[in-house]
């Protein structure tokens, strides 16, 4: 088995989100939910030059997962799938991907857009969004191709509590 | 200080780069490099309907790293920035980001062509990827920009060793 890795928060998300009931499943579903990511004061050098880009991927923990599970039905599907073809948290390490709005950066405080996080959420890491590195064209979604219309509307219902 | 979190890799990357020197410093410069995830076998039923997807997202411990800077001057570019405004592994939490193209799935394991990873790379999570979640339309990519063209061809020193 190979060796466990640690790593320690950064910061932390800001969010309306108390519950995960309710939430958006996608920054898609919340464009207009405006969040703030407090960095620990200690990295924000970190952040030199990152208001000129107007997108953010950040890396976090979900830290409301408890346990998971290898198949999971999706809040878009009624049948199960791989949790690795799934963007279920309930995974064996249960690392959030969002990309998000930045809005502006106030000393060590990140106001974006586009929050599906809960209030609390530990962050992990933040990098630059870059359409060339990040955004191949794809030419198939899987299971998602006749449900990914519906993922800006659907919200989270209390399945992966 | 908030509670450190701790993963267990769910694999690993076998790629034909053993340092990072000369390697690629993102997909777009590997997009004909083949390489396979080996997933430990006891996650394979978490694979169930990924082999749908023509492309995966990939988290990964930047293993070789050793220590963080807060400010960097990247592989495109001559004058310092903040870690979090680049892509540099010297990060303090070291995780790595790539989107592969999934050439099909072989029980446990992934053959993926873009591996701009190091072999013996642990894997954290893979992800669906999906352009509806993540590939917003970015208008500003910061210091990047007039380099970006550059970074297909760009290839790594030794300089975050």
């Amino acid at each position: 088995m190979a060796e466990a890795i640690t790593y320690q928060p950064i910061g932390w998300v800001e969010s309306p989100f108390t519950d995960i009931e309710g939430m958006p499943i996608q920054p898609t579903g919340a464009a207009d939910i405006d969040g703030t990511i407090h960095l620990e004061p200690a990295f924000v050098a970190g952040l030199k030059d990152l208001e000129g880009f107007s997108h953010i991927i950040v890396l976090y923990h979900l830290h409301r997962c408890t346990g998971y599970a290898l198949e999971v039905v999706p809040f878009l599907d009624t049948t199960p799938h791989g949790i690795f073809a799934t963007r279920s948290p309930k995974r064996p390490n249960p690392i959030g991907l969002s990309v998000l709005r930045l809005v502006n950066i106030d000393g060590a405080q990140l106001h974006v857009q586009g929050i599906d996080m809960l209030d609390g959420t530990p962050v992990l890491d933040i990098k630059p969004y870059l359409p060339a590195f990040d955004s191949p064209a794809a030419e198939r979604i899987g299971w998602f191709a006749p449900q990914i219309d519906r993922a800006a509307s659907t919200r989270a219902d209390a399945r992966f509590r």
